[in-house]
């Protein structure tokens, strides 16, 4: 199984720290040395690092980790795999433009027999089950709105109807933003903080690194982190019960809902 | 304008020589300081990495000119912004998947007036004429070929014709790559040369920089780079025609035909 990072804020932020843990994940840490990848959201354009090697050893891993992009949506992958050989084409998370819009997925589950009729609108480039559940996705999400973006509570309803679709076939956790929100769905595993004021200070279980955020931060500031498993030891991480649908924007939860 | 830099070859190659010269132009050898970005295809994968920064000033450049990613298929693109703001979203090269491939776009121009019927199966995410041109080429590829990818001279014929309907409407160089082939169309300035045994060294024009070629390839490689104009100045560089439309495959001229 893999792990998942997402970010959502109400300002740009950078997502070093977080990432110095999780990153520790690949290969150091834990197991998941099969490749990892990171998106960030600047306005609406995005940039998107993949590797194919363990992002415990990852050189353009290292750089990240010390360069300071920052953004108010961010979803990193580690990974291990199950379906797919390791390579880039089957690295997370996975980008495709719908509305004009950037769209990025990330996945971390094992979705068995599933195999939609895709009308060609979006195909899978890799062979895993993960990218072939966001083209699907993005396909019945089309199919349903059409030309125009109907808005984020819109997107959040018929997310939830698609997944409950296929959470029979197997565990599906995810993460989707198009940049304007961040959606999570927790089938097995996924946690989640919101850090807002008054900040405290933090420390990493993956590394010896801890970040008083009172000190790089404002009291409007308001961060989401969502992670397959919390990333520090010191502060109250929520977790999410299984066959939740959570919905994010500007740091803030807009809905939750059961899936199940 | 912009500055356009491609590389097609038969073994996955590094360009970090070639990227070196072409970089220095991007805010420190001439004035195309709008942004940068480059994609390496990998199998059918893809690495793209964009930054809004001038190339010349950028850490991102920097990292990409010292770290040796081997690939067949190489899109490089620096900035003079005509239309469109400085930003992420505007930054070239562009990709979309097409027939679940990557496909990779970079432009030099200035179209004016373009505002073709889009369908809604790409739609531009930023301002540019260039974004808006790739998103007609796919739509218009995909109409006329349907859900199957129809092979790389089946497309070369199509671009040639899709490219004769815009040429009118201004200059517009551009590289378009699916990672199995790499298409180049000269408007105004586009010039190409293609190494092979016997290698020689090569002295950049905007870098204190050489490489002997002889001491990192074997006999049997064979490798061309496209760019706005020549990187060194001691090789015999070719200059294509106004109206060009040229096809490389595995470093290989496989079709060059005139779109005027």
């Amino acid at each position: 199984m893999c792990q998942l990072l997402g970010m959502n804020c109400n300002v740009p932020t950078d997502i070093c720290f977080s990432f110095a843990g999780f990153q520790a994940r690949g290969g150091l840490t834990d197991v998941h040395s099969d490749g990892w990848g990171i998106a960030f959201f600047e306005g609406p354009g995005v940039r998107l690092f993949l590797d194919p090697e363990p992002s415990s050893q990852s050189k353009i891993a290292e750089f990240v980790k010390n360069y300071p992009i920052k953004s108010k949506n961010v979803v990193a992958h580690i990974r291990k795999a199950t379906q797919g050989e390791v390579g880039l084409q089957n690295t997370h998370p996975f980008s495709r433009e719908q509305w004009g819009q950037n769209w990025i997925f990330a996945h971390n589950g094992n979705i068995l027999n599933f195999k939609p009729q895709l009308d060609g609108s979006f195909h899978p480039v890799g062979s895993t089950d993960s990218e072939m559940i966001f083209c699907w996705l993005l396909q019945e999400l089309q199919k349903k709105f059409g030309k125009t973006y109907p808005g984020n509570h819109q997107i959040f309803s018929a997310i939830k109807e698609l997944t409950a679709q296929i959470q029979t076939l197997g565990e599906s956790n995810f993460l989707i933003s198009n940049g304007r929100m961040l959606i999570a769905h927790c089938s097995t595993k996924l946690s989640y903080i919101i850090r807002k004021a008054p900040f405290t200070t933090a420390r990493l279980k993956d590394q010896d690194l801890s970040v008083d955020f009172s000190s790089v931060t404002t009291s409007m500031d308001r961060v989401a982190i969502i992670a397959t498993v919390p990333l520090t030891d010191n502060e109250n991480w929520s977790q999410l019960d299984s066959g939740s649908l959570i919905l994010f924007e500007d740091g803030e939860i807009q809905a939750l809902e059961r899936t199940l």
